[in-house]
């Protein structure tokens, strides 16, 4: 298997992966953690769900993260504190680049994440990243939208595996936006009540 | 069986149902006629496509049509000649409600379909084809875009199939915007290599 860039990311019905009013204490925006309920397992979640849930981090042997997706959009993250959302054991198990504008340290947390701040752009956290995940593992653009968007806009991904989730958000941060002319190819599709998973492969 | 009011529509990934720049000669707009090719049969259509094709139409009494769905969006269809994109022998077999300015004689064309032109809003032409199709037959909202919105706002769609085309347009004629907030359920998804096609009920 040689590696791969890919990433993995819920969108509504209506073409967004936050909803609008994004704030430090609702940070996916207004009724945007409806979005994800097929991922915490309601709103009709199935083993499906559970499955791709489950299967979404393997194989991963380094991930690149936006700047939204770290920390608050204001507030706390030029802060040498803010350590990200997720506590003191992240889900990653794996470094992480984040993309920022501040130099930082790098910061390790528990169970083998490594969070690492990147200043010079994404060509060169995908770089790093892939450096990190060697020739057997894949690389994860880990969100948000605007990582996504970028990383299409330049070419970086091979796949894209998109959770479409049936909420319609009305507004907020949107996938797919001044992305180029990707094409894209259905590798498959799976379902549950709770969202319809579809893989694409990207071509390049 | 009782009677539903349903639309079904394909939309690319950045969610638009018609590419940017339509005219006359394209007028479902830069691109826009990809959309449509897991309905012709290529780019990896299946038996599942065709299927769903099959289907699409089946058990309609009536329809409801916006006006760019009838005619070009500039030009001839203030004209009495304009009889739709179709030829003589449209695909509906059913009376058509299409909604526009210009109050004009109805027009019946080979093979049962009668175009009738509606001047006082998406309500009356939706209570004329629920008339029309009677009890057991359902009533299709048959596009663009803004009707099928609308149809949304007012809370007159019980299900919407939704064909996801593996495609970006970049730009054009959105789907979902400013619909207020139903709320959907998936009922099922099926799928193939050239889209995925997700049925969902509306909940008002």
């Amino acid at each position: 298997m040689s590696s791969k860039v890919r990433c993995q990311i819920t969108m509504s019905l209506d073409g967004y992966v936050a909803g609008p009013d994004q704030t430090e204490d609702e940070p996916l925006g207004r009724g945007g953690e409806r979005l994800h309920e097929w991922f915490f397992g309601s709103a009709g979640a199935s083993d499906v769900d559970a499955e791709i849930a489950a299967e979404g981090l393997a194989g991963t042997g380094a991930y690149v993260m936006g700047r939204n997706m770290f920390g608050p959009i204001r507030g706390a993250w030029g802060d040498e504190d803010w350590r990200g959302w997720w506590g003191p054991e992240p889900p990653y198990h794996a470094p992480v680049y984040v993309l920022t504008h501040h130099a930082r340290e790098s910061v390790e947390m528990e169970g083998g994440t490594t969070f690492h701040f990147v200043t010079d752009g994404l060509e060169s956290a995908l770089a790093q990243a892939r450096a990190a995940a060697g020739p057997d593992l894949d690389v994860q653009v880990a969100g948000g939208a605007s990582a996504v968007n970028q990383a299409l806009r330049l070419g970086a991904l091979d796949e894209v595996l998109l959770h479409i989730s049936p909420i319609l958000l009305g507004g907020g941060e949107r996938l797919f936006v001044d992305v180029g002319a990707p094409r894209f190819e259905i590798v498959e599709t799976r379902a549950s009540r709770a969202a319809t998973h579809v893989r694409y492969r990207v071509v390049r």
